[in-house]
């Protein structure tokens, strides 16, 4: 089948119903040229497609495989790895179109969903149903669940609740040969067959292209305490995050938010958040009850015992929230400051600070700004390096800073990405990380998933070496 | 390198040290031909290897790899599905002497251990460090987390705590084509390459042979609260089972015996079970505190709604224990009745009591005993189908009700495994489950991820229809 086709845009459009697809002369086309990752290399698409229906998807994935034209799965674009970016002369799939929320069934505790339902618009949903979907991106007001099916998107809950793949029972699917197929069972348990789904979350659009997600559910949980701390350096904050792993508690949240931070969000939002202290932790627990007060004053503790200049169980319910909201908004605020090249390694919870400390010291050698935000509880640290906008200079710096941290975090045990992915960005880090014979079974199974080589073609696993 | 040298085993035991490879001509060769799963098809080993180590494995398997052997891997034969059994002709490699915990990582929650271990030697082993180990099949006493981690075994306590995959971090695997390499990450999070462990994991050794196993550990829980219940019918205690799903709350245990296996148990152990109830319902909380005090309410007022005859918490340990252990041990004493023939469907919580119901029709028309435990709170039932010794015609009508409980579990919107595996007694089950476009994507990851058709040839997935 490969390639016996010319890929001419019209033989797409005529198998699809009218207005479905942008082609390269559509103005409109731009919005869909690349994720948050802006410092990814993107090309120039030959049409943006948007399907309604999953045979729709089969028609393209069908196209694609005849004509040899890479497809690209786009949710929301807030990917930060760029998975999501034009490969030059590629079909887009966006899902903008599938967004519905299909059913919902509160006694086995599920949802059936479009891949480009938003995020918080399925948990607004289910919540009209006593339930909650974890999985909790700071991206959530943007990001869709096909996006975090296919980065296995984290998020501030998952030090307690896990990662968007333990969410996800089963998945309809259209395959690299264009069959439509379901995977997985909704049961509590299942063995049957080999862990398909598992396989295809995270997989950033490479081995499938999913078209409909069975998320598992939750009840939704009590609402929770906030203890905050002030610590003067982000070094002793990371010794509480060493202390908390230690105390056996289990937070619902555990993140830090440095002074840099701090300030861009206060400098955009104006709400009045303190940057005296040079980090602060954000610690949580939905325990109920008397667990919950116990699990909030060890959080406490912990912060004390690591030298935090303020911790405190938040009388104030504003105050959390204002805090909490801090650490969702540093991302796009920083942004305002120039260019952000986000880091997302993730290493053992006991190397944090000194992995923290690396991190100063790479910042300083190299003369460029990293601000920190980290969903600590994980050990998943997000440096985020910033530049000035058109300061070349300062890129190439921000590019050594950023390959030194993924040096650091694999010399302390770590991974080169804890939740946002592979992309492009991080295809030299993983080729560091993956010995020889696990890459070549990842080769293995892309070929056999993708056998004439047109899902996102060139991200997720680096080439073999 | 597929078959170009004879399978003379002469050939593979000069690759080894001596005393490691057992020949068809030993006596003791014997107690290698099956799994518990004793109304699988077996056949007669041309060896058996008890490897030492990972690099002797990789020489069995490379040996395997030239001569074109089936390679079956063997942890202690507690599975009930065939997937251990002789293939005729394979080569048997049993992980008895590769039965050590290697390291126990307090701060971050792991350990490292060899495939051989047993399940309860590992649970103590790490409890001298305060930490837990959840994954407790029924058979944890003997059976080793190898096979575990080749059928992602269930248990008890899964309802709350999750199964064998959501506890594996990291494989050591030599590859379908003799390579050792690691997959996965010991950090808490990690989206570094495809998600191959979770792949491997409940593979039934077909995508590759594990031989090193770092496993995820929790805190030791709380000592648990039991709340038993009576039941005149088996339905009742299934809608029982229906309520604590929709209770919201988060039993720690909620299983199932019905009457035969109670009785089973007290005339071999005489621990002076009730055997009045038709059916008993064990449900256990290890919520802390108040939280506890408030499941075990709400468990006992569900028993009640349901129409239970008896429904109280246990004040009484010994009684508790005597019920848990009861649960333990229906299996084997079961088994000491005639050969049985073990079901693991596993069906969405509300239609447990319309399955059961099915359940015990299909008793009734094929005049066979169905015995029935279950993991009643995941919805995976064990209809236990027994038969005397020796009995064809019976042993035929056992069949037809195996195929019936697994239809009435599709029909369902169930699954044909729960946890125990497909091996060869559920192939059929499994090839009425996946649709053809899913069972060809297993057969192009099975090719993938062993090119010589050498893992475990036959078990897992059906024929390509």
């Amino acid at each position: 089948m490969p390639t016996s086709e010319p890929a001419d845009v019209a033989t797409l459009e005529a198998l699809l119903p009218k207005g479905r697809v942008l082609t390269a002369q559509e103005a409109s086309l731009a919005a869909y040229l690349h994720d948050e990752g802006e410092w990814a290399v993107y090309g120039t698409p030959r049409a943006v497609v948007r399907p309604e229906s999953t045979e729709e998807v089969a028609e393209v994935v069908r196209w694609c495989a005849r004509t040899g034209t890479p497809l690209v799965p786009r949710g929301a674009g807030t990917g930060l790895s760029g998975a999501a970016n034009a490969i030059e002369g590629c079909v887009i799939v966006s899902f903008e179109r599938m967004n519905q929320v299909l059913e919902v069934n509160e006694a086995e505790r599920w949802a059936r969903v479009q891949p480009g339902v938003v995020n918080d618009d399925l948990r607004a949903h289910v919540a009209q149903h006593g339930l909650w979907y974890p999985p909790d991106p700071a991206s959530s007001p943007w990001s869709t669940i096909g996006g975090n099916v296919a980065t296995n998107a984290g998020g501030m809950c998952c030090v307690k609740y896990g990662v968007t793949r333990d969410y996800v029972l089963e998945l309809e699917v259209v395959t690299g040969t264009g069959e439509i197929t379901r995977l997985g069972t909704r049961t509590a348990k299942g063995v049957a067959g080999y862990n398909l789904v598992g396989l295809i979350v995270g997989s950033e659009g490479t081995l499938a292209v999913v078209t409909e997600v069975v998320v598992r559910l939750r009840p939704l949980p009590p609402a929770p305490i906030t203890v905050a701390g002030m610590f003067d350096s982000l070094v002793d904050a990371g010794r509480a995050v060493a202390l908390v792993a230690e105390s056996g508690i289990s937070p619902s949240t555990l993140e830090l938010v440095d002074r840099h931070c701090l300030k861009a969000v206060d400098d955009w939002k104006h709400m009045g958040l303190s940057t005296d202290a040079n980090a602060v932790l954000i610690g949580r627990t939905d325990a109920r009850g008397e667990q919950g007060e116990f699990e909030a004053a060890e959080l406490a503790r912990c912060f004390e015992e690591a030298g935090a200049s303020f911790a405190a169980v938040s009388a104030d319910e504003q105050e959390s929230e204002a805090l909490y909201a801090a650490r969702r908004l540093a991302y796009p605020a920083l942004e305002r400051l120039g260019p952000v090249l986000t880091e997302d390694v993730c290493v053992p919870k006991a190397r944090v600070p000194e992995v923290l400390a690396r991190i100063e010291e790479i910042s300083a050698a190299h003369s460029v700004l990293i601000a920190n935000i980290a969903h600590a509880g994980d050990g998943n640290l997000h440096p985020l390096i910033i530049t000035a906008a058109g300061d070349e200079a300062a890129k190439t710096r921000a590019h050594e800073a950023f390959d030194e941290i993924i040096d650091a975090a694999l010399a302390a045990g770590g991974t080169v990405t804890g939740e946002h992915g592979v992309g492009t960005l991080k295809l030299d880090g993983l080729a560091k990380e993956l010995p020889p014979a696990s890459l070549a079974l990842h080769h293995a199974v892309k070929h056999a998933m993708d056998p004439h080589g047109i899902l996102n073609p060139g991200r997720a696993i680096p080439p073999l070496g």
